[in-house]
């Protein structure tokens, strides 16, 4: 029932995923007659394999994560959470509103042993393929304990996407020992310590953008700044293009034969709102989808939540947590 | 004699800027045999307003800011900084070692009356110019009262670069009342109290570059991640626009035709490259130009504090701490 366009784009992307993964079974959580109205005006070939089930509330996106905890026992969001920690479902993906999202993972599934917080990470775009960034905003302030669960947490993410040994990297502003706040600095030497993890130390900003790491570990409040402010940047560099396109006739010849490329350079650069953002540290799979997300981010988030169904990603994650911080 | 390139491109920029503003003065600090090779080789119609003082050190660009205030009491950056302590010169221009160069101007020059820590700001381009963000790395920890600081420090800034009433913003994750950290709740709380400023709340990084204010202010970790994340994906952009058009004829063609227009795009976007970064705070105006800023990035270094010179920078900020603190 979330996202900032309602329900209408997530039964869309649903029945897109559905055509596509003939394995896939998806149950929408919401108000029934909503569900069943917009179900009905699509082509829905495989309306076999998608079930409704019933919630009776709707958490709102500016609602308050504890209200949403407290006030709202029926919630769509609260009810599929459920399901996934009753074997009902293997994930649970949302487009609604974040922090009530974390809030009820955190209550519904529980923290795996070993992780105090949830991490939120995405891939992020850079010159030479994706990196894994996280945390993106679930949490504010972070010691250095936490910064080495996201970076055990993000390592064995990026595993799970087919990448053998993850280049990891603790986001500083500098590369040098010296450089740093505390919690930083001292993440740097638990990480050093820390059994397993290719660690190759510090990156700063730019060095994300070139790919030279495959997961970047910052703390919520850093990382949710770097990711807005990249997406805010992506979009006035695009609007530019296209100001600059528009001057005469034949810049203007210009802009329409680039424009296809343009597109898909803006679509590459607005990661979070294409890809899904996965919450890691949880004793089940939550994908959280960008709040203005159109069919293809949903679809988007949905598959990501299929690969990490596939490579089991909470178990993996829960071995590893065993391994390494025993 | 600082900067990825040493002294040649200084001198050149130097040059430049005689012949463009006929009432500046220039002074070289550095070796001077080499100074005056450098200057030799070049068309100097002005020479008679450009000045050599002779420093036998050079602070090297990977020296740790400790070392260079104790270790070299010659270098050229020290000797630049003492002629404007004792008004020899009215502003100091550097492509060194930023960490040195923050620890010579506050030892030497000394903060003013009501300023714990001088900031670091640059101006960033927006869909609607440019906003001056502050501390960009010269302040990793910071306590509200220091945000509070930067935020009248900015304001006074933009002040002086014409900028009639200011809105100043805190960098935050949302721009709801309960987001953030401690710092940014609480520096929210000071800016609201604070008289003649005009703090305009919460704003996020897609905020900040849709031009919603024209001052920001974060702590010296987020906001050199900022700068220079926003750095690598405007670098990481143009590489990507680059390789589309050198794909197939149709987009040679294109790129031919839409190559100016994207260096002029690419060199806008990155902003402490080309522009300097002013040191505020201080008894005294120091600019910090990009280290691999080229000629016409040292130019606008030198035209920046030109600007500070003129409008009195710090003396404006003197007036208006005694009014605001007091």
């Amino acid at each position: 029932m979330g996202g900032d366009f309602g329900p209408r784009s997530i039964v869309q992307a649903s029945l897109a995923c559905l055509s596509a993964t003939p394995s896939l079974h998806l149950t929408l959580v919401g108000q029934p007659s909503l569900l069943e109205e917009l179900i009905h005006g699509q082509s829905a070939a495989d309306r076999a394999r998608l079930t409704i089930v019933a919630a009776s509330e709707v958490i709102t996106m500016d609602e308050k994560p504890a209200q949403a905890l407290r006030g709202k026992p029926d919630s769509s969001m609260r009810v599929a959470l459920e399901r996934v920690r009753d074997g009902k479902a293997q994930a649970c993906v949302s487009a609604g509103n974040t922090g009530a999202l974390m809030a009820l993972s955190r209550f519904v599934l529980k923290t795996l042993p070993g992780i105090d917080r949830p991490a939120m990470v995405a891939a992020i775009p850079t010159q030479k393929g994706f990196c894994q960034l996280l945390d993106l905003g679930a949490n504010v302030d972070c010691t250095a304990e936490h910064l080495l669960q996201f970076a055990v947490m993000g390592s064995v993410a990026a595993q799970t996407l087919g990448i053998h040994r993850p280049r990891v990297a603790l986001l500083n502003i500098g590369t040098e020992d010296i450089k740093g706040n505390q919690q930083v600095k001292l993440a740097a030497t638990l990480l050093q310590a820390a059994r397993g993890i290719n660690y190759i130390g510090f990156i700063e900003g730019d060095g994300l953008y070139r790919g030279e790491a495959d997961v970047v570990v910052c703390d919520g409040f850093v990382g949710n700044i770097l990711l807005k402010s990249s997406e805010g940047l992506a979009t006035m560099i695009a609007a530019r293009i296209e100001a600059l396109f528009k001057k005469n006739f034949a810049s203007r010849v210009v802009g329409a034969l680039a424009l296809p490329l343009m597109k898909r350079l803006q679509a590459d650069l607005a990661p979070a709102r294409h890809n899904g953002a996965s919450f890691l540290g949880l004793q089940g799979i939550v994908v959280k989808s960008h709040g203005s997300a159109g069919v293809q981010g949903f679809q988007s988030a949905i598959q990501r939540a299929l690969i990490e169904i596939q490579e089991n990603l909470p178990g993996r994650l829960h071995g590893r947590l065993e391994d390494l911080l025993s």
